[in-house]
This record gives C-alpha cells, sequence and structure tokens, in this order.
C-alpha cells in the first residue's frame, strides 16, 4: 500500500489524498459501504461499482466466519471472487460484532470464547485466529483483534481492555509475519487505537499504537453511545498523535455530520450502517438536508427523490413512490434507499476532497453541515 | 386494443400473436411478472424493462386500493406515472385477494364486505366499486369483479358462486360503458370465466362470458390447489369455447411447465408469484432444471448461477454465492432469484413464440418440459 497526500487544507487538518494497492486507487477522504456478510444489503456489485461509485467495500470478518465459513470463500479464492468485487475490500476484526452480537462470551488474556448468534455454536477468536480468518478472506485492509469497549465504561475497566487490545497487537503482529497473503496479493494491516472516552487513555493508546510504525492506524471504540462532542475530542486528541504521513481509518462512524467534521480533524477512512440501515428504515439523505419518508408530508409529493442527486434512483422514483414502498415494507424501497444513501455519502467525501484541493473545504463543510443536518 | 395472430401451430392450440395497446406491443404467449403494491419485489424498474425484457406486469388492485390508496394514484396520473413504468399494465379484479386475504368478510348479491389485512378497516367492493378502482390505477387491462371459489367446493356451490359472478359482470359492463379512462388512453376489459373443477359449470361460464364479446377473455379460479390434470382439463374445456380470435389470459399460473403445458391449450397471457416468492425461497429455474439453491450440493459450487442464461445476474454471480445469500436471508439473495427466475419465465415464453412461428413448438415443449422439470 502507498498512501500520498495531495492536498491539505489550511483552516483545519482536513486532508485529500491517494491510497494506492493492489486492487486499486481509493481517493481519501472516503466512505466505505458496509457489506456485512458479503453483500451490501439490497445493492448489486455492479450498482455498487458504477451507479453509487463505491471504492471500497467493507465486510464483517465475524459474520463471514460464521457463514459462508472459511472453507467456502478459501475455495472460491478469497471474498473478491466469491462475491464477484474485484475492488478493494477491508475486514473489520470481529471485536466490535463478538461484544455486541453474540451471546454468552467470556474474555480472557487468550481470546474471546462466544456463542453464534445463529445456531449458538461456541467458538474461539485469539488475535492469531482473526489474522488467519482476515488472510483468508483476502481483505486488502486487515484489522487487528482488539477488545471493543461499551460506553459508558469505567477508567479502571478501559485501561485494562486497552493493555489487553495492546497486547493483542503485538501477538496479531507475529502472526501476521508468520503467514503469507493466500492469493498472491499484499494485505496491509491496521492497529486499532482504543481507550474509552478518556483522554489519557487516548493519549497513551495512540502512542503505543503509532510505535508499531504499521502502514495505517484505525481508532476503534467510538461511536457507541458516548456525545458526539466526546467523540470528536477523543479523535482530536488521537490524530495529534497517529503518524500524519498515514491513512488514519475511523471505525463506524458515521451521520454526514460527523464525517465532515471527523475529515475536518484528518481522518482519511469512514465505515458506517447509517445510509443502508436508516436508509431501509426510510431515512433519507439529501444535499439540502435529511428527509423521513414516511412522514404524511411526503404523500403527494411526486417530484424526484433528489433533484440533482448522486444516483440514478433519484431521477427515476419519486419522493410519494418512495414512501409507498417504505410503509408498504417493499424490498425495492430498501434498495431505493440503500443506493440514494450511498450515492450521497460518495458524492459527500468525494466533494470534500475536490474541496481540501481547492482550499475552500473549511467554508463549504460550515455551509453543508448546517443544510445537511436540516430536517426536512 | 389489436390482437393479431401470427402463428399456429398444427400439433396443438398454441399460438403465437402480438397485441397493441396504447403503452406498448406484446408479443404472445406472453408472462406477465406480479407487481403486487406497484412493484415488482426486489426487482427495479429498469431491470425489468432492459434486463428481463418484462413486456408487461400486474398490479392488484386490492391491495392498491388499501395501500398506497386511489388518492395518491390519481394525483400521480395514474399507477404507470406512480411507478415509473411506460409498458402496458395489468389490474386484477381484487377477488383473489379478498377470498384469500382479507379477514371476515361477507358475500352478498351486492359485493363484499371485508377487512383489510393490514389494519383491519372495514371496505366493500362492488362490480361497479372494482371498475372505478382499475379506472384510477388507469390499467391497461382491467378485470371484471369476481367470485375465485376455493377448492375443493361442492357443486352447488361453484354454480351459485358462478352465477353470481356472470350477475357481476353485467354490472361491471354497465359501469365500464358509464364512465371513461381517467388518463387519456383506452383501457381493455377482461371478463373471467369460473365454475371451480366442474366440467359442465366451466362450459356454461365458457358460452356466458363469450356471449358478452368482450376484446379478450380470462379464466380464473385455477391453481387453487386442484391436481394439475383437473387445471388441464378445465383449460381445455374452455378454450374449446372462449372465441379464437381473442387473447386468453389464465389468472395466476404457473410453474414453467403448466405454462408451456398451457400454451399448448390455446393460452395467451399467464402471471403468477411463483418465480419471484419461490425465488426468494431458493427455488431457481433453469434451461437445464430446478435448482433448490439451499440443497448444500451447491455449497461449494462456484460456477455462474446459468450457463448462457437469459440476464445478466447468471454471469455475474455463483451458486455458491447465491446459496449463501438466501440461507443468510440477505436482500440480494431475493433480487438475484427473482431476477433470474422472471428473466427465465420471459425466456420461455419468447421462445415458445418463436417456435411456434417456426413450426417446432410441439416437440421442443415436450424436449422442454423433461428439461425444465427435472430436480438438479
Amino acid at each position: 500500500m502507498k498512501f500520498e497526500i495531495i492536498g491539505t487544507d489550511k483552516n483545519s487538518k482536513a486532508r485529500a489524498g491517494k491510497i494506492y494497492i493492489p486492487h486499486g486507487e481509493i481517493r481519501t477522504p472516503i466512505f466505505i459501504p458496509v457489506g456485512t456478510v458479503g453483500s451490501v444489503k439490497g445493492v448489486h456489485q455492479h450498482e455498487l461499482k458504477n451507479d453509487i461509485n463505491a471504492q471500497i467495500i467493507l465486510s464483517n470478518t465475524y459474520h463471514l466466519f460464521l457463514r459462508p465459513g472459511m472453507g467456502t470463500i478459501e475455495k472460491a479464492g478469497g471474498l473478491h471472487c466469491f462475491i464477484n468485487w474485484d475492488r478493494p475490500v477491508l475486514s473489520d476484526s470481529g471485536g466490535y460484532q463478538i461484544f455486541s452480537l453474540a451471546g454468552n462470551r467470556k474474555l480472557t488474556e487468550e481470546g474471546v470464547i462466544f456463542h453464534s448468534h445463529i445456531d449458538g455454536t461456541k467458538h474461539i477468536f485469539t488475535p492469531e485466529k482473526v489474522i488467519e480468518i482476515q488472510r483468508s478472506i483476502g481483505a486488502d485492509f486487515i484489522m487487528a483483534f482488539d477488545e471493543c469497549t461499551p460506553y459508558p465504561c469505567d477508567f479502571k475497566y478501559a485501561q485494562k481492555s486497552m493493555e489487553l487490545t495492546h497486547n493483542w497487537l503485538k501477538r496479531s503482529l507475529q502472526r501476521i509475519n508468520e503467514t503469507e497473503s493466500k492469493y498472491g496479493y499484499d494485505q496491509t494491516f491496521f492497529p486499532i487505537v482504543q481507550g474509552s472516552t478518556y483522554n489519557d487513555l487516548r493519549k497513551k493508546s495512540g502512542e503505543t499504537i503509532s510505535s508499531f510504525n504499521q502502514e495505517g492506524n484505525a481508532i476503534g471504540g467510538l461511536s457507541v453511545g458516548e456525545p458526539t462532542e466526546n467523540m470528536y475530542e477523543m479523535v482530536e486528541v488521537v490524530n495529534d498523535i497517529l503518524p500524519i504521513d498515514k491513512p488514519r481509518y475511523l471505525m463506524g462512524v458515521g451521520t454526514p455530520e460527523n464525517i465532515l467534521e471527523c475529515i475536518a480533524l484528518g481522518v482519511d477512512m469512514f465505515d458506517c450502517v447509517i445510509p443502508t440501515r436508516n436508509g431501509r428504515n426510510g431515512m433519507v439523505f439529501t444535499k439540502n438536508g435529511i428527509i423521513n419518508i414516511k412522514n404524511v408530508k411526503w404523500k403527494y409529493d411526486f417530484s424526484p427523490l433528489e433533484t440533482n442527486g448522486a444516483s440514478m434512483v433519484d431521477t427515476q422514483y419519486s419522493k410519494a413512490y418512495l414512501r409507498h414502498l417504505i410503509v408498504s415494507k417493499e424490498l425495492l424501497g430498501a434498495q431505493i434507499a440503500s443506493i440514494h444513501n450511498l450515492s450521497f455519502y460518495l458524492w459527500l467525501v468525494n466533494k470534500a476532497h475536490d474541496k481540501i484541493i481547492e482550499g475552500s473545504f473549511y467554508d463549504w463543510k460550515k455551509i453543508m453541515i448546517k443544510k445537511i443536518s436540516t430536517r426536512l
């Protein structure tokens, strides 16, 4: 992987860059659509590519491990082949899912024993195993196994958990070095900063993670229920420490507003289920604000979903029709809202890239945040 | 509407034709994808048009009446505008849904009082009202209100019900003649033959329906649980009576095999939820037979969904991937299976059209039925 910064904003810490990895180039800042089990819900692969303009997608280690399982993915020749996606893929660490989804888990220094949320079967994830799973997935970006602390979390627990995550990181790296990519292209490893909402812990974790001198770094354990201001503060603290010349990936964030604010704090990569999950529930993000399409005010609004919107669905379908589909729980409603929202998110980060290079990011961001946060 | 027969099969009663109506031409025999509430589940309108090659879609009077309601559809300028579909639409009579979905219904000579399956609200459908609803929908083909008898059904009930359907037909026609199309194009009215599985009743109904001399005729009340041979027998009896120069529409039928057999019996139009509903559940129809994609035998089959299949999804996705999506209840699984199955159905009827014209329909049908009924 090569990361090149091609523009910086003088009024903030925002940077525009390019990542070069075997499956292609990625313009940063970038938003990564979430393809949990190897599919972005409701969206065809060719739509992701040609309409949404996704440059990379994310898949979940925990989910893919349980279903279809590594046997299938290895026999397919890796996730790219299995799902027919030739652009980059990032796999997460599985930490977040184990601590939020799996039942009856037991955490030890060795790893986590957990029960599948699908059939209750018992499994263990260790840092080493999570690396091996991601070798099998064949993701371009692979993540260290971490404990994702909940919010709120007392200082003592957060500190102990952070230390565990740091110890696990050493083991992850050892396994990385002992193993090779399975499908002939390099995989880029990112360690993850933890430390809950404590400045001291975040600083310490940022320093420790930086000292491992990896190709890029991730910030985890945020957007788990803490106030937004807290999240911004933690991102600021950590980004002051993480090396400036390496990509920074803020995991699981967030709303369009969160993304613009965190770009201004120097974040380069984002992923989040909001555009798809909230989309399926009728929340539509546009350049002019947020639409709750279930609201009766759209019942007779036959205007396009968004005028000059970023996607083909914006011209093909009306607000009234999408409202009808979402209210009727029709599959097509979820499909339209997902394509629209993802197209909007990709448009937003692409525009941010351009504005940083043009030198107008800061002013543009102020205007955009006002507009995109408005409830229509 | 104009119906032109451009070829007939010398070894069966199959015919190939063309229907000309304001929204376009339809090659017959034709299969009509079901778009219950104004959407073919899991399929974009542009996919229906450009990939599946659907020439007409069906929508349900009962469903659209309840949701979004006629106010919305009228304000949109009719269903075509509301859903953004510029090819023909057929609306059913609502009869089948009232007798299978609605709760707590009461049948009188006047009409049917029923309760919505969505919110329990009370409504009445009369022959007149059903015509008015279909005027509001703006469908190209509109159906008479009928009572769809269940199977089994005793002779007395079937006879009484058939007579009711015939009485209702007179009232439907009167309302048709008293009203006008709302959106500037003609709507073609089809009466419906009933009579359960009784030869005498089907004959009687076929004669009565024919005597009204409408532009086309529908056969209802079949594929409701009766043995397949019974269904074929009833279709044969009725088609011997229905005018040869007018399109015959067999409602709610069926499997690919049913469709080929009924084409041979002189049916021109079909609709059915099988390709989409069964598709969502993992049943995949191909030229070489039926795949239950949930079967473990497909777990490691990374070959295309169907080699030389009729749709773009056949080359884009593998059997193993579709299996994974369907097992994981992912939206994309339903989308892929629906597009594939509908493309196959449209391919099949198109091919039947060509074979009838070429004069090889009968032999082709025999070979195809063997192939497409095989369980792979």
